[in-house]
């Protein structure tokens, strides 16, 4: 099994469809030029390509486990790990005071592509990282900053995420970890925390957690949460890892898939942390990472769905069947259809992402709250859509297999257990479809529609060239206007009950717009067919996506107690 | 984990959808009143309910495995399977004259759906036993037929079908095991089989394995092909297990689920074995076979569905959540709408499955030539919806879960796990849509046709109670004809391009009917919202199925060269 970087898709993307020109055209980002970033994916992919992806069976075949309190991580992890850290993988986006290379997240989010589609479970790492710098950069004090930013970059040492308690998972307010403050300025962090990915590893010098806690005087709900950075072991005066703090592994899960991320029940007995942001302030904090990990989440879906495309596509290229043209079951119209629909769902979610990641570039480097509203539209679907996305292609991809597809030696099967899981940690994709409706259209719908009218301005430029695609894809955006129009109608249960299908309507409005682009700049040839394909056959199910967005909230609870 | 029999769905669907009562008005179901059938379907639930379904977890975590060549069970299979057939529920349509209750295969259906839902793995071994009586009743010597059916059907012995070769999966014309004359009436069978389910046992007498060879002289392709009745242990003189056969089993799959039900590597080294029917005219005994095991294993995805949906239900009516107006995560509308669309859907697939044997029953009974056309055209419909059903609602199962959903103790992710065969085994799914456009519109429609009348004509009637909705599946319905029309007129490549989605769309009309029939009848209340929730969410898919079904063949197999 080999994976390709898919270089040729970043490049289309960002010159036909998400104008990165824009981004390096601003101060900020003035050295993040076109050939520069071309430079930059060239090496990642290179590290991926030969590093990563021979560890991607790894992970299933040699899962992480817990030995007397300590996690061992799959065979090679460790050497992959340190070519991520070495190439300046970590946290690409990382500002250089601190030891990154300060690029945009355009460029971070192609990385984090290839890194996912090359090897899953050991991406989640750096990913959780990537999250933690973010927050630490954005709410932690300098004296914080200094001593654990610059090894978190490098990736000597590695980040966490712990919100997540039995009893508080999407509903984060009722958590009960507590901090009581120890008087010399830290904190004493007790509870335990579950689902903690990559809560500890064999190959980094320290593992640092942002947890979400209460102080002795919080009120309930997420109003009286604070975020703390509790380390795996305490940084002595000169910042080297020193004692071994009260906290600790206490079993794994044993998952569906991606197994070679340890996923950690964490518990903190007393714990010393240190108050990231201001006391009470911690679902600030949280969102600051939450966001970014959010736009990784739904990398992690199309890394994925790229490679169980490619893994797919070289079964069909082999597989002989006499009595077809190719003589492979490439020959089968059905095949190509969703091979097809795995190379054009992937490009649509990809573009969307992409998408995402310039606003989020525009934005820091402009200042321009149009930038950040529109980034604040496209996180829930870019997550949402991603996942579900990687879910859908790595399933057709075990179809396209036929019965080896649910035999494990092919690694089709792999995909799908491993990528199963994006769609539910991070804010399940209902969750996003809910912030969606909610409170992305607490601006009255002034963002979505802003989007919208520019998606209706490309299309009427793409008339001249391709006039009936351009006509469908002007057509479905007006129908998602109207959808948007009656959801700002109805009251909050309605809308949630039409959340999901209006997300994945938004979805496929926003593929259509990438193909279609893609099309006009490229004109002819396959990159035209596959825009062909898409508009005429995948963006239709925006009709019933919108009816069902429409008509609201329809079973009550108590239908269900039969 | 507890799993309750559907019988109010059944009863609603076999009284308002299929019009049961039409099979025991014939003459050959007589005694299968309706009263009967509820007091038989009752003793099957009991069955299911309370031997079955507390070993579906066993299958997964102690699963079967092949110690020096012999197959070990899971744990309490070897029980579960022996009450299966002191029930009589191996085959309960077997006709009595063999030991059966000769009931009609609605009932067997129905006995299918529960047995599926309370343990699919255990489940595969009968279904595969009631193929290979069906293959024999129709095809083998009053000889063989003495001699094994009576055991097959009481469940002393068990049945396998064995057509798969490493290089005959779907194409099953270019299989080479071979099958040589010995002179005394048997023939020496030697090949190897692959993905033999349920190869070997070690809780029945026997196993009988049904296996497509060549004669010497066998022309190549399908057309050269004979069945064979190859027993593991040769019946003596007194029909009693004997000798040792020439056939082992080499080694078991290791699957993505379904653990409990061995997949076997079966060689056949010169085994002996016995013609069924007549030479080169196994692809005719086959297809006997198999029609019956698309049927059943369609009925195997709506089982796992309703259990799926029960168990996903039950979590979610524990799951507390502060926020809510129920207390439990049922008071958010996405979760309701998750598992609305779960109920929907099982009760769609299953009065699919029902129709289809309603109409092989009375094929059976009458001879009816319009009945047998209607049983053709349901198959590959009633197979593949009902297995894409039991995938898709078990993977709203594990979303439902949340994060819960992806630890495997919760036994969210086994029914996903186990159910994804199901697209796959017995012709894939997109073989059953090519199955449809293709040979099923060899009448130019006929078929099709007058079952899209039938369901106009259920609208017409049901437009005087809800208007609204019959309308709405009126103009589906509409559009599935329209639909056809242009299916018909295109070239195979144009409509295997578009099978999948047609078969969709079709099975969407479908359930619509069944859905508004089962509204109507029973007026108001939780029915009349489903079915609304039904027509007014779901059924709109039809739009985009159909647009993508006239699309036809869009992406040639070189643009996938790159």
């Amino acid at each position: 099994m080999t994976y390709r970087a898919p270089l040729s898709d970043f490049s289309r993307i960002l010159k036909h469809v998400v104008g990165y020109d824009r981004v390096a055209e601003t101060a900020l980002f003035e050295e993040a030029s076109p050939e520069t970033v071309e430079a930059v994916l060239g090496e990642a992919a290179k590290m991926c390509e030969e590093v990563m992806a021979p560890l991607q069976r790894n992970g299933d075949l040699d899962p992480a486990r817990l030995e007397n309190g300590v996690v061992r991580t799959s065979r090679g992890f460790a050497e992959g790990y340190k070519a991520i850290a070495e190439g300046g993988w970590i946290a690409s986006s990382a500002p250089p005071e601190f030891g990154g290379m300060g690029l945009p997240m355009t460029v971070t989010t192609c990385v984090n592509d290839m890194m996912s589609g090359a090897c899953l479970a050991l991406q989640l790492n750096p990913l959780m990282s990537q999250g933690q710098i973010e927050a630490l950069e954005h709410h932690a004090s300098d004296a914080l900053k200094a001593v654990y930013l610059p090894k978190l970059v490098t990736g000597e040492w590695a980040g966490t995420m712990n919100l997540t308690e039995p009893q508080a998972g999407s509903d984060v307010g009722a958590l009960t970890s507590k901090a009581e403050p120890l008087g010399d300025g830290s904190y004493a962090i007790t509870g335990q925390k579950i689902f903690i990915s990559w809560g500890d590893n064999d190959f980094t010098g320290n593992v640092c957690h942002l947890v979400l806690a209460r102080l002795p005087d919080a009120v309930p709900g997420t109003k009286g949460i604070s975020l703390f950075l509790v380390p795996k072991l305490i940084p002595d005066a000169a910042g080297d890892p020193g004692e071994r703090n009260s906290l600790r592994v206490v079993s794994l899960e044993h998952k569906t898939g991606l197994h070679g991320s340890p996923t950690c029940v964490m518990s903190y007995e007393g714990a010393r942390g240190w108050l990231v942001g201001e006391p009470n302030d911690g679902m600030r904090a949280m969102f600051t990472m939450m966001n970014n990990a959010r736009l990784g989440v739904g990398v992690q879906g199309i890394g994925v769905a790229d490679a169980a495309t490619q893994h797919a596509l070289s079964y069909a290229q082999e597989r002989k069947q006499g009595r077809s043209e190719t003589g492979t079951i490439l020959g089968h119209a059905d095949v190509r259809r969703m091979l097809a629909e795995m190379k054009a769902d992937t490009y649509a979610a990809r573009a969307i992402a992409l998408t995402l990641a310039v606003a989020i570039d525009m934005s820091r480097a402009t200042g321009d709250a149009a930038w950040t509203a529109r980034a604040g539209v496209l996180t829930p679907i870019a997550k949402a859509f991603g996942t579900d996305t990687g879910i859908e292609v790595a399933s057709k991809g075990v179809q396209v297999h036929g019965g080896m597809g649910y035999i494990e030696e092919t690694g089709a099967a792999q995909f799908l257990r491993d990528v199963r899981v994006t769609a539910i940690y991070e804010g399940t994709n209902g969750i996003q479809a809910m912030d969606l409706v909610g409170r992305k259209l607490m601006d009255g719908g002034e963002a979505v529609f802003a989007l919208i009218e520019e998606i209706e301005s490309h299309a009427e430029v793409a008339k001249a060239h391709l006039p009936e695609l351009a006509e469908a894809v002007w057509q479905a955006t007006e129908t998602l206007r109207e959808t948007t129009e009656a959801l700002l109608k109805r009251d909050m249960a309605d809308r949630f009950g039409g959340a999901v299908p209006y997300l994945r309507a938004f979805a496929r409005v926003l593929g259509a717009d990438a193909h279609l682009r893609s099309a006009c700049a490229e004109g002819g040839g396959a990159v035209e067919r596959l825009a062909r394909f898409y508009i005429t056959r995948m963006l239709p199910e925006h009709v019933g996506l919108c009816a069902q967005a429409r008509a609201g909230d329809l079973i009550p609870a108590e239908d269900f107690a039969a």
